[in-house]
């Protein structure tokens, strides 16, 4: 797949993430994973050439560092090992999150979504950052997703998260919430409302040109006709009405547990779920550590590994930069498909 | 395994389910099966030689029906073909259900109880039947599993249900209710009772002499410290100290979509959930049509394949028997395991 290199307007912009945490690791492992396979696109991570080096020196981990004084450079660079901004840096401190590590992964963070909203950059693919650190050096945002929505201009619900693995994708339509809150916060607004921003960013950034949407239930055996709990036909079953009267092609509401077993998965191109951990416990029971967090609704292209800084394991090498890889060539894949669109 | 034949002080018992249902056709597949394999346990289905031959015949199912008088011939009919209780019988009737089918139905599960509790009879294996139809003919259970509870003597709460796959078994605390009740109905007694009834069945069925008991929180990422609910740590914390403080292997609560990970099944022997789904969804997509659903917690053994009755595919060959299968053969482990105690 090395065509990618050829389709790309402009570099991929990384982000460092917090330096104490395993994002310069997994972006290490997984920047040297892609060149062995012949699949690293042109990209470059926002600031961190001397940490970067030293994460690679201390883990044994054989991937050139070349730095760049502009993106542009990447374009070429990639060819040579990993591209990284110069300008932007400071010390490796696995496992001892700190205010200047923080700071320096908001850097990086802004950074990047300069880029992307100037096209100096078609995408983005963001390392975990800690959102207690950054709260704790005045940034108030419940996370990544949030800043990236206020940062074009959309309101947070207009972000929508679908994790993504090679069988499986999945969309919770709440997240970070109670589980008791779930039901309360389900309306058939907001079914259509992500609902039209899925459909649209499966035909925009994965070349789907009718995509499936499957809708989950919320309750068991979806209520079994009311029996225990109406959510299906009071809401559920609206929601998929109104979207299939606009020509989005919609389907459901599907008993949770039925929507998952591999016939089903064959199904549709997205599952939309009413709660996080239905969304996430296929997911990750299925795709292992390759599960994507995409952001779909917003200008720019915006992918993530579904994991977080993991303080506790970094900078012992036991981070799978799996889902790093995978986000770095899902971000290619779908800025590919808006430009052949 | 033919070693079954020789290891069991008696058959099992297997009911004919709903005749309009897909339970004549699974436990024929099954038998076929299991016999070309090897691993057919001595075993009976209570009531239905003729309605099982033209079940046999209408769907070219290879499997010889051998009536029989008493059960205890099981034990050497089995090696002949499918040996099947005389003297209560109906008309195959695929996808129309009936009056006299539930009858039917109800009969053979009443009888093959009765065999179970006076030990002419190892364990029982249930096919599906269809409440609606029962409660049509006055039968008031929410399901076959209580009715075995009352059968026992027991009341409703000691029968658990446990699915089980090849690669993970799951429980789910609160079953048959809307997910808007779930958190109300959850409370440390509760899991606590139930962890007693899943780790002493797992070592007296299972053969697991200290079972793992994996417990699921409630809520997403657990909470995240009581920022998004506090089930965790108000309700099942409390209760995992408990079972600790009794000398149960549990441990927990872990965050949902952590808990199914290939890894993650590696570490315990069973994963006590908060709620239907939660149970079901990674079952159902890991274990494609081989679930198996067994009731812990009663004196007698019970397993049934982990469907409904299919109504609109019966008669039409197009039901799995997959699970059937795996019903039959963890019963006859499970009876093997009673056993070797």
């Amino acid at each position: 797949m090395s065509g990618a290199r050829q389709s790309l307007a402009a570099p991929l912009a990384i982000t460092l993430g917090d330096p104490a945490g395993i994002g310069p690791e997994v972006i290490l492992g997984a920047w040297a994973r892609l060149r062995a396979e012949g699949r690293a696109p042109p990209a470059f991570v926002v600031g961190g050439p001397q940490l970067l080096r030293a994460c690679a020196e201390r883990l044994g981990i054989d991937c050139p560092i070349v730095p760049i004084a502009d993106p542009a450079e990447a374009m070429f660079a990639s060819a040579v090992g990993l591209p990284v901004m110069a300008g932007l840096d400071g010390p490796l401190t696995p496992s001892r999150p700190s205010p200047e590590g923080a700071s320096l992964a908001l850097a990086s963070l802004k950074w990047a979504v300069r880029f992307a909203l100037s096209e100096v950059a078609v995408g983005l693919v963001t390392a975990p950052i800690s959102k207690g650190e950054l709260a704790a050096i005045g940034w108030d945002y419940p996370g990544q997703t949030e800043f990236l929505a206020d940062a074009c201009g959309r309101p947070y619900r207009d972000a929508v998260m679908m994790l993504a693995g090679p069988s499986l994708r999945t969309v919770p339509l709440t997240v970070h919430v109670a589980l008791a809150e779930v039901p309360g916060l389900l309306s058939d607004e907001l079914i259509v409302h992500k609902a039209r921003i899925v459909s649209a960013g499966l035909t925009r950034d994965f070349n789907i040109l009718k995509p499936r949407l499957a809708i989950a239930s919320l309750n068991p055996h979806a209520g079994e006709g009311g029996k225990f709990g109406d959510e299906e036909t009071r809401i559920i079953a609206p929601a998929i009405a109104a979207l299939q009267a606009e020509g989005i092609d919609a389907f459901g509401p599907v008993p949770g547990d039925a929507l998952f077993t591999p016939r089903a998965r064959q199904t549709y191109d997205a599952a939309l779920c009413m709660y996080h951990d239905q969304a996430l416990i296929p997911l990750k029971a299925l795709e292992f550590d390759d599960g994507v967090n995409v952001t779909l609704g917003l200008p720019i292209i915006r992918t993530s590994p579904d994991h977080g800084t993991a303080f506790d394991i970094a900078g012992k090498g036991l981070a799978d930069p799996g889902a790093m890889a995978a986000a770095i060539r899902m971000a290619a894949e779908m800025a590919m498909a808006r430009a052949a669109a």
